[in-house]
This record gives structure tokens, sequence and C-alpha cells, in this order.
């Protein structure tokens, strides 16, 4: 989310309508999802890619060259993750300002190659520009058997979410402000959270091979708006309980409003998914190697609740999270 | 061409090092053509991804926004025409200042969806971002039932190019010197040819249907630098005739060296192939068609050399192509 949100979406909109005329042979899912899906063979392949600009996406002073490359490919493996996919090859193209030094090059493709070799990806192509400020384009393609689109959830299908939506933001924050790493562990794990996420490939392959999610999608704009996304796009409201929200300890420890924080921080690439009762059992078995909290349901209409422990009932309004600016 | 040429050949050269270590399932080319090609099913599929950097690539005041959407499009089409692919599918990451006017998004657009039409590319995901100058990044897939590498010339081969180098980069001097559309036709079609190249993906299919080109580029950086990067991966050298340089007529009125224009003007986005002998009939159909020249041919060595018409032969030294600065 990088544009006013409504500008975006309005965006979004026109030219997933202008360039949706014809259907294409071999096209299984278009624009509005994690990724793309194509099915040029036998296979699906699923295609995501991702802007990431200085200033907009992150400051040079603050983002380590090693880790923001390992970042630039882990949002994309993320993209890939939540179509319950395994990603296999990228491209990359890099606008980079001339008086950048050598060293920071090196450093950016040392945490690229890390984040490909952990993630096994290949990098197989690019492009590389000048430009005043630093520039990352990264297009993924990878595979998926069976994918697990955005469009999927029911009514009656419960809402999960993986790890503590809130810690990458708050991270973000924290650094911000002037906080280093180094000094106090709860607010270096957070700080990681932020400059270093890790995909969740794993739990979504898992899901996708279990048929356990009916509607899936990373969380990185914030659980208000991911919730918001999922439900439009499956056509459901939700109620979401908000004492299930899974609260980290740092959150509680450093944070004046941790459930703010977990609501509506973003960048945590975790993964949102629904479940219908049929397949509970299957993700209860999940849950702690993975980290899962059960946080609400989908309901009929298109409207989203937040329900407080004494029952009250509030409209969860998506609130539009910003990276930088 | 965008960096500094031998920071970029550099870069390039250590990128390629760097993640070409273990083969990978399904990658039949990576890094160094004008695309990757992986083999996920029985298919080829070629990728490809462009960086256009505003004040890099282009200029916002000189660049009709509809065109810029067609180029952003067509030059990496034009990559996969050189792999003598198809193109079948794009992803768009678009980066926009939130001072710019609604009506230049739309044009933009629309230009992009022209272009789609045209080559029969299905727009089907991207990502959009704040940024403080126009960024595009477009990445295409196509298929190739067979593809033609930029590797496989040999001593002996013919050496090819279609169309008439250098009226591109004569096109963008005249824009940037103040002659504007609409004074004069053979300037006019200069700059049209700068502002809204057409790929030759008919042209790169026949050949690689017919077999008739062992090697094969696009025309994007200056002949001087397409020819030295043929040789340069076909591991040959080569013996260029100045005098069978195709010279166009609107070259020939209106600038003062229309040969050092076609030499080492960019952005022609035409083809460089190079022919083995036994198909050399072959491509003689092809050539008023295609409007092809034969211009030399790949000799042993890599060394490239500029023969004139009374038979002196001088070193052909690439000389870097820039775009905007």
């Amino acid at each position: 989310m990088k544009l006013p949100r409504l500008a975006e979406q309005e965006l979004i909109a026109a030219i997933r309508a202008d360039f949706s005329g014809k259907k294409q042979g071999g096209l299984a899912l278009g624009i509005g999802d994690d990724a793309a899906v194509i099915k040029p063979g036998g296979e699906n392949l699923v295609l995501t890619t991702d802007l990431l600009v200085e200033g907009s996406h992150f400051l040079r002073s603050l983002y380590p060259p090693y880790l923001l490359g390992r970042k630039s490919l882990n949002v994309n493996i993320s993209d890939v993750a939540a179509m319950g996919g395994r990603p296999l090859y990228a491209l990359l193209g890099l606008g980079l300002p001339p008086s950048l030094p050598r060293s920071w090059v090196e450093r950016f493709f040392a945490g690229m190659r890390s984040a490909a070799e952990a993630g096994r990806v290949r990098l197989i192509g690019g492009d590389l520009a000048l430009a005043e400020k630093i520039l990352i384009s990264v297009t993924l393609v990878g595979q998926a058997k069976t994918f697990v689109r955005r469009s999927g959830g029911k009514p009656g299908h419960l809402l999960f979410v993986s790890g503590y939506p809130g810690r990458a933001n708050a991270g973000r924050e924290l650094l911000q402000s002037g906080v280093r790493s180094g000094r106090d562990r709860a607010a270096d794990r957070l700080i990681k959270t932020f400059l270093d996420p890790v995909p969740q490939v794993e739990l979504g392959l898992r899901l996708s091979k279990l048929g356990a999610a009916s509607a899936m999608l990373d969380t990185s704009d914030g659980l208000s708006v991911d919730i918001d996304n999922l439900c439009r796009e499956s056509r459901v409201g939700a109620e979401i309980l908000a004492d299930y929200i899974p609260i980290s300890p740092e959150l509680k420890r450093l944070r004046k409003s941790p459930l703010q924080d977990a609501l509506y921080g973003g960048e945590d690439y975790g993964l949102l998914f629904s479940v219908p009762p049929s397949k509970l059992s299957a993700v209860a078995k999940l849950e702690k190697e993975f980290c899962l909290s059960r946080i609400g349901r989908l309901v009929p209409g298109g409207k989203v609740y937040l329900l407080d422990p004494s029952g009250r009932k509030t409209l969860f309004v998506p609130r539009g999270f910003r990276h930088f600016k």
C-alpha cells in the first residue's frame, strides 16, 4: 500500500477492468490477488512483482544493504507463499545512484543471495539503470500444484493469522525514533522483524496441500486492511474478536497500545487465511508449529466488525498503513 | 545501457558468477541474454524485465504518456522477439509522483493497452508505489518453441541487421534540440522511431522457425555495442563493412554524419543476428519484407573491425550509448 489508499484501489480497479477484456489461453488468475497464475504447460506458474523505492519503502540511512537485499526477495517470496506456491526464479530490476559506494551494492547482492539460497530461488535475469534514488523491482516466478486465491472465503469460515501482527511496524517506529540494535533484546526482536521478515512458504505449502485455506493473503498492509482485502475479494464480511488478536510479549513490554499495533501495523509478512469448519482439525495440528491464532470468522454481507470482550461490536474501519511517508 | 558501461558490465559479470552456482531444474538459459528461458512443463517460457526511470531513460516533458505506455511494453516485447519468442503476459511495477495528473496516468495506461492489444499481451499483475520520479518496471513472459541465444554465432556466419539503425537516436536528438512534430516529415519519422519503436516479433519468430539465426539480439544499445555484445557472447570477432550499413534517407537529409548515427545510435529495437551460410537463401526471402541488410561476417578471435570502402580496416570500438544523461 503506497499511493493514498483510495486512489490506489481506484487505479487498480480501473486497470483490472481495462485489461480484463478477452480471456487468454493459459491464464488461471489475473490482477487483484497476491500473484497471478498462468498455466503454460500442465503446471500452474505463480508470478508476482514488487517495487521498492528509496524514501517511500525504505530509508537508506536506516536499512543495512545486506538486509535490504534479503527483504527485496523475501517480500516477493511472501506473495508466492500466500498463493500456496513454491518460489523458483527471480528477475531483478535495479536502479542505482552513481554515487552509491561499491560496497553497498556488494552487500545488497550478498543479502539477496542469502535469501535466494534459503528460499531456493534462482536469479535468472534483470536490468540495471541509473537513478537518483535506489529502486528495486523484483519479479518472482513460483510453482503451485494447487493455489489459494483471496476470493474463496465463505460465511462461517474461521479466520486465522500466523505470527504476531504489528511487530514489524513497531520495529520500524522504534528504528525511526532513534532506537538502535544491541541495547534491548525486545526492541532488537521487533527491529529484526521489520528489517528481515521471514516469508511463510512452508505454512502456505502445507495449507495448500491440505486444501485447508479457502482464501489467503500475506499480511503486508496492516491487519485491518488485509482483512478488508480478503473480505472484499471473497464478498463477505467478518467478525473479529479483539481479545483473540495475538499480542507479542515485546509489544506488551515496549509499546503504549499493543492492540493498535497489531490491528494497524503493516509489513509483517505472515499469512492471513480463512478455514472451512471441515478443515479445522487439520489446521489445529499446525497451530503450534506455525504460531497460528484464530481471530474471528467470516459472516454474510460486506462489513467487518471488531468485537471487544464485553461483546460490544464496532465497525472495523481499515486504516491505511504507510511506509516511510 | 545505463550505468557507466564498464561498471555495468563488471556488475553483471559479478552477479552472473554469484548466482550461477547450482543448476536448478527447469532453467534453460540464465543471466546475460535478452531474456531468460525456463522450461517448467514441456514448453520454453521466455522471461525478461526492463526498468525505465524518468530522467535516465525519458524526460517527462518530451514524452507523451500514451507513447511512453506503448514503449514501456514494446521494449520488453523486443527482448522476447530477440529470443525468437512470442509475448504472452506482462507484469507492471509503477512508481508515480503524487503530483502527477490523473490524465497522465490514464494516457499512459491507454498507450500500454494499445501495445498490449497489438502484441497480444495480457497484463496479469503489478505493483504501485509512490516515487519522486516516474518509474516503470515491466516484466514480460513469452513462449518459444525454439529460442535463439546471443551465443551461437560462429566464424563464417553472416551478420544481418533489420531496419535502419540510428534513426531512433537521431529522433531523440532532434526532439531534445527543440524540433517538434508536424513541421518536417523526415524529422517526424525519426522522432516517431524514437518515441514509438516497433518490436520485431514477426521477424524473430520467422527466423527462429527457420532455424536461420545462430545468434540474435535486439539493437538497443547502438550498433557498435550490440555487435560487440553478440561477438563477446559468441566468442568470435567480426568484420563490418561500413558501406553495407543501411542509412535511412531521413538521416541522409537531416544529419551531418548519418554513418556515425547508424553505428552508434541506440534504442532502435531492430534485430541483429548471424546466419550460417547454409541458411542464407532462406533469409534472402525475408530481406524485403523485413528490410534486412547484410552488414558483415563473424571471424575468429574476439576483435571487431570496421572496413571502409577502400578496404582500410580499423578496430570498431564499441562506444557507449547513453539515454538522457
